[in-house]
């Protein structure tokens, strides 16, 4: 028999959540499959949501009114990288497996390449998070490289690959004068056409 | 005739010397290789300069007492990637190829292998620069992979690598009171031996 899917709401984080969050992180597969440290911080994660730039989008998932996962979708930098957004999700162990992930990750690509235009997003996860690497693959990253001992993770180096999901840009926005200036053009290569062939 | 080899001057980088760092980035290749801008700016510099965390090098090379090279030196993370710094660093157009950028990589390498214990040197650099990738792979930088589209550069997306320099451990420090408790230990080894040898 097949579960039930869970009913997901996906909304920006807000000051109540970061004790959610803090929750979150307190599941040791969580925490070691990011950049966190253990005795995670209700009151470092209340800043971290203050603190948000406009273009920051910290998300949560809920469940039954509970927060159980959050994807943070950053700008990778300035000027020259402005069409790249860095991405990192966690999911609270009990709840992993079960969609909230990939609730988590739809609404951040939706917002990335319908709204935010970027065309390049990136992240990092450990090689060996095999869960984590199958759900990006199938939302189009793509392995751009392996980073040798990344990060310390409970008392080893560990190995991270660096991935991407590239996008087409969308035709590029033509002005009404670029436009007005183009017609004419096309009018007389098809009255050229047209002589040729007559 | 073999060109004399130029006197380099490497220092850390101080308020006055925001103009010749401006100067480099005025130069069109210094700024395409990096993530610099058109029209660059010695306030942002004198700012960058002055706001630099304790952690942070920005060295500089001078040759004939004027600035034509630098290097930033700069922790990659917090906590769980503490082994970890990323190296970014430009040289006049009309200075390259003529030491300047041995010069400072050998100063970086310096401190972080010999004072600050990196195990680990990050950087990313376009795909088509072969001059710095012919470099950095002399100082031991190994292509972890190729970001795709990874910056604009004159209208232009372009790749660039990641690269990775990692230095194994220096043994682990012993504290007195483990090296007083490993004593008896060896003695008593040695003592075991001479015995089964009778």
């Amino acid at each position: 028999m097949a579960a039930r899917a869970l009913a997901i709401h996906i909304r920006r984080a807000q000051q109540g959540d970061a004790e959610a969050i803090m929750a979150t992180f307190a599941s040791p597969r969580a925490m070691a499959g990011t950049l966190q440290l253990p005795y995670p911080s209700a009151e470092i994660w209340r800043k971290r949501i203050a603190d948000q730039g406009p273009e920051d989008f910290m998300l949560v998932a809920e469940v039954k009114g509970t927060v159980v996962g959050n994807l943070g979708l950053h700008p990778a930098g300035r000027a020259r990288r402005r069409h790249a957004a860095s991405v990192g999700m966690s999911v609270r162990d009990d709840m992993q497996r079960q969609g909230v992930g990939t609730a988590l990750l739809l609404a951040a690509i939706d917002i990335a390449d319908h709204w935010l235009n970027y065309t390049r997003l990136e992240l990092t996860v450990y090689t060996d998070n095999i869960a984590a690497v199958t759900l990006y693959r199938n939302f189009g990253f793509v392995i751009e490289g392996t980073l040798q001992g990344f990060a310390y993770r409970n008392g080893r180096y560990v190995d991270a690959y660096t991935m991407a999901r590239l996008r087409t840009l969308p035709a590029a926005p033509v002005s009404a004068t670029a436009q007005a200036r183009q017609r004419p053009q096309r009018k007389a290569a098809k009255t050229t056409r047209k002589r040729t062939a007559a």
